[in-house]
């Protein structure tokens, strides 16, 4: 039952993704993103494949898009915020060199922006304990980072609700998982307009569909894995990362996901990068072995990343016009949510 | 065993406060204290007298005083914020005419200090959902409420210790069983400097040892009851709720709490509004009944609050002015907040 009743929300919620994004190529300008990552560490090709290809194609195509660097959620699920300014600068680098375009996309740091944050107040009063509680994902989360559920992570959807909402978003790139989220940010816009009048929209997720990047053990690729390939990496690191990873001891190369998970995930990497299927390049690799393959899957990663790369070691020398860039983009989120924070007082009858 | 630790943390509490109050008469400049109201109605002669008139005296003493107009707080456990701008408005005047001067004391209003409701975001950090769930007065007002528990209410000691520490408080006027909830402002200090190095202090409850003036009928004073006298009630209402207050068929008055609570609660404001004894005005009264002591009681009530009405509709007559000193203290608290969010990020390592 559970889990019809879930498969139900997801196809209701896949149905209504596919409607925005067949609308979205013809009236992008009805749409505005909300979209972002944590400053834990460099992005990786698993966050470019997943998301940041989707955002820059959704920004070029004219939809209004906001990006947060959320410095905040660091501290949900860990004690310090170490190495947080190195990570939030080359992640404003990562983004620029892939294509974010800061004269149309505002980035900008959670922690920069006092009004949005303030929205945690109203908020907060529009959601139970229970509701809080019952969070799937934020369970899972608390489970996988063996730390004490933090206040902070508890309250991790109503962050995520002030983030979506203090600039109006309506679409919010998401994987399955966090349609649990959305469903929290449209709970508590409908509940906030209900109550005091209307002031935000009840935002959608976005359900991607984009290919996931294996790491190179053939498991979700992630820093914590040790089996991601960051952006930044350069050309030697790339190599060195490919040619230390797991294959096995048979000598044809073939794509099977379930019993050669490393030779599969280094042919979808080669494939991603190249634009040609697996079983081509299995073929063409044929009896020449991992090396071989290796070899092939260092080429097209390092030719695919080049001009990613070429652009990030062009912004590594100018840190001043990266720096300017965030807090351009703080000011204008700085803008919004002021404008937004003096709607909410409106509405509730708080201006004095 | 419980009951023997909350009484020694008591008596802890009690001793620390003893000898806060005793260096404050020699060195009132050490000390910033922070303390408030909900402004879900009119202030009453239980707020004067449980609190206002010793904030006055210690603002004169030289204390430095910040009082919070907690608007967000209404919400913690009803849905709606219906005349918040009327009860705000008159809060100000309340406190003016009750002797707080603007010239030393910031008023504010919670919900107009952006950087001061950031700080919810590393605080909540630093405690846990049983922390939260653990609080015996979060849980007892829920169920004082009736309402379900909200976020905003299980989260409430961490909005209090962004109040307190926004401003660096180091004295919070409390009654007993508001202790826990400074036990938790001092414990996200203390984490809080522990973890990212030293912002502030770990501030202490003033165990207030002002006389509690009971309601009309003898209970806790409280607008909801019906039993308060508000500060900004006419002469005439005054009398009429005086009048109306229920006491017994003995003609002969005598000061006994538990068995004539409605004589009693009318000796006792008579007893504090005139300096003299509770027993010396029943001796007074003697034989001439409940309506002479009614009348006692009304004279004394006005004879006391005369200057402080006076003042109160001079302060109606100048609305600009009020909300000028209002928009001041909002200023001024948000120089403050942001000063202290500025240090709370370059301790965070969150400066870009």
């Amino acid at each position: 039952m559970a889990s019809d009743l879930t498969s139900d929300t997801f196809l209701a919620s896949k149905k209504i993704s596919d409607e925005i994004k067949a609308d979205l190529a013809v009236h992008p300008e009805k749409y505005t993103m909300l979209t972002g990552d944590r400053p834990t560490g460099r992005l990786h090709m698993g966050h470019y494949f997943g998301t940041i290809r989707e955002r820059v194609a959704l920004q070029n195509a004219g939809v209004t898009t906001r990006i947060i660097i959320a410095d905040y959620q660091v501290i949900t699920d860990r004690d310090t915020t170490a190495n947080i300014a190195d990570n939030v600068h080359n992640m404003v680098i990562d983004y620029l060199a892939c294509g974010i375009d800061p004269e149309k996309t505002i980035i900008f740091t959670h922690s920069a922006v006092p009004a949005l944050n303030q929205l945690m107040l109203p908020f907060l009063s529009l959601v139970t304990e229970s509701e809080l509680m019952r969070n799937p994902t934020v369970k899972a989360e608390q489970e996988a980072s063996g730390h004490a559920l933090t206040g902070l992570l508890l309250s991790y959807p109503v962050h995520q609700a002030c983030d979506i909402l203090f600039c109006k978003g309506n679409v919010v790139p998401v994987g399955k998982d966090q349609l649990p989220h959305i469903e929290q940010t449209r709970q508590i816009a409908r509940r906030f307009n209900e109550r005091y009048g209307h002031v935000f929209p009840e935002p959608h997720g976005l359900l991607t569909d984009a290919v996931e990047i294996p790491g190179l053990d053939g498991r979700k690729m992630s820093k914590s894995y040790g089996n991601a390939i960051a952006l930044s990496a350069t050309e030697e690191e790339t190599a060195k990362l490919i040619k230390k990873s797991q294959t096995d001891s048979e000598r044809m190369i073939t794509f099977d996901k379930e019993n050669r998970p490393g030779v599969s995930a280094l042919l979808t990497t080669a494939a991603l990068t190249t634009g040609r299927t697996e079983q081509d390049i299995a073929a063409e690799i044929g009896n020449d072995g991992a090396g071989a393959l290796k070899r092939y899957v260092t080429e097209s990663v390092n030719a695919y990343l080049a001009p990613i790369r070429e652009r990030r070691r062009e912004l590594e020398g100018q840190p001043e016009m990266v720096r300017e860039i965030l807090h351009e983009g703080n000011r204008r989120a700085n803008e919004i949510a002021n404008t937004t924070l003096d709607e909410v007082r409106e509405a509730m009858g708080m201006v004095y």
